[in-house]
């Protein structure tokens, strides 16, 4: 098996997963097959829908002579004719839904293997949420038992270990973290089928979040059981690559359509608000008219094009950058999931997500809803502000409030008093206070908020502001706002030049500016934006400022500046030294050649790539964060931009 | 031409429009043919997407000898091989492009009569956004003098009579005004075009207003030129019948693909994020590679299928009555649209919405955003409160807020207590003030909120409450406290009675419990519910209490009593006298049988239907506001329920 990172966005990520039947790009879906009864055979669905991967269940297999017999001889993707990769489930539901059901928890694992699934499936203990913690612990117990017994008869197959614990957030952590240290390949979340049913996705998304804290985030996480559209965009950004949907099937059975919004009943629709082959091709009547084994068959095949345009969707802002916008959007249609968004905003989930959340994307930031300003990448920014800005002077003159937060509410002309004068100045925005040497700088002009925000949005950049310009000299601007000079805290009174160190020391962090522009500072401006690009130090090209992120791309002098001036292990990943030759010559750095990391490291940061003796050898781009680059085997950790030959 | 309201949400209307070439659903989208350049053919889209009417453009015929021949000789329907409902441009729009386009504005009305359009546009004065309120107003002057003699053209041609008056409302709101008083038929918004362009929502949602204030409601309206499906929900809400889409093949000329989200470019798309027949039947490589021409086809079917599928899911929200959760989903996407969505909140808009949102509906109210609280709904709970209901007690006890807006507050033993002591008593909730006896009526049992709501609503709802209790002798309930025994203002001390009695005076009006429940009072109860089903008093059936939405049916003996005890015009609806025979055999009233009616009914009100003399002849239920039943020439008014043998 390999799993490799390809894209990612918030704390989600595209994957290329491979199995022994071949490549599946996550996050994915898998639709159940029941071996017994299905209404569209896998066939069907790759030809219609081009599905990689599905689950079937070997219970069920096992439980029936003939199928057992006929599995065992022919192996699983004969038996249900399909040739992409096959997961199966354990009989784990059954047991919970229909009591014990009385199985040898080896042999199921043993059968799996031998009918040549690609992922088997441990029998673990399914914990609902109206258990005790006592209980729960003791279901988690047996399941890692359990786990530990089955990997060694996996044999090739690669093996599921089901993360339970019910409701309870540190038993899912512990279960999650102790099954990562067993030679387990895939991590189903289960126990959350009655959650879900009971629009519980509060719970749903401590039980994510836990298990991911405690899970090797080199592996592929699925979430067992949760088959509706609606919930697929926020798994997704907490970090879980795959999905199964009975849903679609047990859904028409019961008459009703998914939406990306919920569900319809199909007797109540006088039209089809939808656009698949299903509802392009028949009108609401003709659909009525069908006989019952035909309409349900269309209804499911409805339901899995809905379910698989989100997965489409999701995969698609997942490479845009606008994940987040997509879950505030699914969130605004349910309650329920609204609530949900509010469990990120609590410190230890944020400073999770903190760690997975790119330093840089293709989108811009887009309000989307009063949890907008609550996003990974608008805490690291007053995070960074606090601990890595540095202000040029005592007093600082605060603009109002203005519709935009960047440049527009500085005038050339009051940037020129100001400039004289050596204050530092700072906008008062939707996001928070923004001083005007980053106003270039992502997320700052790279956000597109509404004229008139909601109070709680405006109340929380207000406190960030305050906050800010505690202990400060204060001055708020208006036109007959009056300065006096000030002897500047700061050498650098050249508004460019703050500009840069500024952004340097908010991305390289505090300290970075003096490393990297200690001599004669030449800035080179675009002719026809009139924005900075290149900065040359003392004749040597150091950094480049981007033009979609106002962000600097490191060059090798600037590395070598950096790695100079800044302690190590700041800034630094830390190769291998048999990695150490292939580095020389361009290559980029896989997973498996990082030795460690600084951890104040995000993904797409630029970093300087050392020997373990922390010779310098190249400057790059991160694209995992720490934890991630020690855990993967497979794929790049860091993409090498210049290496010293 | 007749134009029918069958169903309605919001100031949205789901209508049966008929020309001369069949009926046609509103909401619609008409596809704009380039006679000269069909990417897809009339009939092409017809087998496709089922499309009903569509327009082209008089002028590009016109101008086109061999074409203006064709038309004249055979008709557009069969230049442009479709059967269906045809509507034409005018040249306006080329003439705001192209500056002056050198046409007799008589003369392309004719030529659009004579080649058997089924409605033909005036070529009225474009009105942009930059202009000066003198230049507006001088362009609206000229419109509606090129109106007046159009119309006398018009031949069997229907004629849609465009309103200006750039971004001045008065301007459009007079424009519309003028327009409607005039034999004109259909009433296209003009130039919105740039206004969409720009993304000034909030500019276009103003004209819609403005528009719809100043116009006859029983005309269709046609949003010009609005034709990203972005957009369409919030300007149904508002009123809007039509739009027209060029925009699905400009954009695919340009590589652009359509979502109900945005717009994405599709080089950058590295998988199609939709489920169309057009995204389910290709890969986004193999779309690559074809032929450019059948790309852009492909792409262009793409963004009419994505468009319909917006257009149907609106009219399944309007039936479903969730058309203000669709808008507000919606306005998430985009930070303009959000702005947008705040101008209805301005008095004069939420005024006018509240006169045409329905008072009851199948879907629950659920919470989207902070402009739920906005809608018409709750404003019109909040002002009902205020004018209609009466406490029981001086004094209020106030339970704090709960996660729900409806019966958990109350438990049946603190029930028992303050029923005891004959108080009146308060749930704080997200909702405002919710008063024990209307816990069951629409729309607050049927309210579906976050359990934690964003600040700018709590607060919202907080102010309410404040007002409510304002000037009364306030207590706030805990466990601990103590209630002394008071006299009741009002006699009805038995709950149940305090309950119907609450229920009538909001919905029928101030004083109408009196009228109704003068007398010996039974109620008889679902015995599976145990809530209130049927109301007798002094041994008739006076009104029934239904389960859905904790409103009240109005029984002829209940109207007797309401006709009786609420003085002329109050809850009335009078029927011409030629009409009378027929109510009285329980037909329903047809629009163009109103004499008059009160002013405080609203859609789905039950109201007393009367003769000229206020003779009570039945009691029915109200499907059009007061100013529709006046102006619609077509379709039921009020629904009979029982009528005066």
């Amino acid at each position: 098996m390999t799993f490799e990172i390809k894209e990612r966005d918030a704390a989600g990520r595209l994957c290329k997963f491979t199995t022994k039947h071949g490549v599946v790009t996550t996050p994915n879906l898998l639709p159940v097959i029941n071996p017994n009864k299905m209404i569209i055979t896998p066939k069907e669905m790759k030809k219609r829908l081009n599905i990689e991967i599905l689950i079937t269940n070997s219970y069920i297999i096992y439980k029936d002579v003939k199928l057992r017999k006929q599995a065992l001889e022919q192996g699983v993707h004969k038996l249900i004719d399909f040739s992409g990769s096959i997961m199966t489930d354990s009989g784990t539901f059954q047991n919970y839904v229909y009591g014990d059901v009385n199985l040898d928890p080896l042999e199921i694992v043993r059968f799996q293997r031998d009918i040549s699934s690609d992922i088997g499936t441990i029998l673990d203990i399914f914990g609902t949420p109206s258990q005790t913690k006592e209980e729960a612990e003791q279901g988690v117990k047996e399941t890692i038992t359990r786990a530990k017994k089955s990997i060694t008869e996996k044999g090739d197959m690669l093996l599921a270990c089901t993360i339970q614990g019910s409701i309870y957030p540190d038993l899912r952590e512990r279960c999650a973290q102790q099954l990562s240290a067993l030679d387990a390949d895939f991590f189903p979340i289960g126990g959350v089928v009655p959650l879900m049913e009971n629009q519980r996705y509060s719970d749903v998304v401590r039980c994510i979040l836990a298990a991911k804290q405690g899970l090797d985030p080199s592996k592929p996480v699925h979430l067992f059981g949760a088959g509706h559209p609606l919930i697929f965009s926020l798994a997704v950004a907490l970090g879980c690559d795959f999905f199964d949907s009975s849903a679609y099937v047990k859904y028409a059975n019961d008459g009703r359509m998914m939406f990306q919004w919920g569900t319809e009943k199909f007797d109540e629709l006088t039209e089809l608000p939808c656009c698949c082959p299903v509802c392009s091709k028949y009108t609401v009547s003709e659909l009525k008219n069908l006989d019952i084994m035909e309409r349900t068959l269309q209804l499911a095949l409805h339901n899995l094009y809905v379910s698989f345009a989100e997965i489409k969707t999701i995969r698609t802002a997942v490479t845009g950058g606008w994940l987040w916008e997509l879950v505030e959007q699914r969130a605004s249609a349910n309650p329920s999931l609204n609530d949900a968004l509010r469990v990120l905003r609590e410190p230890k989930h944020l400073h999770w997500l903190e760690h997975y959340e790119p330093t840089s994307k293709k989108s811009a930031l887009f309000y989307t809803s009063p949890q907008t300003i609550h996003r990974p990448t608008i805490y690291r920014y007053h995070t960074r502000l606090f601990t890595r800005y540095e202000p040029m002077s005592k007093t600082t003159v605060v603009f109002p409030e203005g519709t935009k937060p960047y440049s527009m509410f500085y005038s050339r002309e009051i940037i020129n008093i100001l400039k004289k004068k050596n204050v530092n100045f700072v906008a008062d925005s939707h996001i928070g206070p923004i001083p005007f040497e980053l106003d270039e700088m992502y997320p700052l002009a790279q956000s597109v908020f509404p004229e008139i925000i909601d109070q709680e949005t405006r109340e929380n950049a207000q406190q960030v502001v305050e906050r800010f310009l505690k202990n400060k000299r204060v001055i708020r601007w208006d036109e007959h706002t009056t300065i006096e000079e000030e002897k500047p805290l700061k050498q650098n009174i050249n508004l460019d030049v703050r500009r840069i160190s500024a952004v340097a020391d908010m991305q390289f962090g505090r300290g970075a500016s003096k490393a990297l522009l200690n001599g004669e500072i030449t800035i080179i401006k675009s002719k026809r934006t009139g924005k900075i690009r290149n900065v040359i130090c003392d004749g040597s090209h150091v950094i480049s400022m981007r033009a979609n992120d106002g962000l600097f791309t490191l060059k090798l002098d600037g590395g070598r500046r950096l790695h100079k001036g800044l302690k190590y292990p700041l800034l630094r990943v830390v190769a291998t030294d048999d990695a150490e030759p292939f580095i020389k010559e361009g290559k980029s750095v896989f997973g498996k050649f990082v030795k460690d990391c600084d951890s104040d490291l995000r993904p797409f940061d630029e970093c300087l790539i050392v020997n373990e003796n922390d010779t310098l050898l190249a400057v790059g781009r991160m694209l995992l964060n720490r934890v991630e680059m020690l855990a993967f085997r497979h794929g790049m950790a860091v993409k090498t931009r210049e290496s010293i030959k």
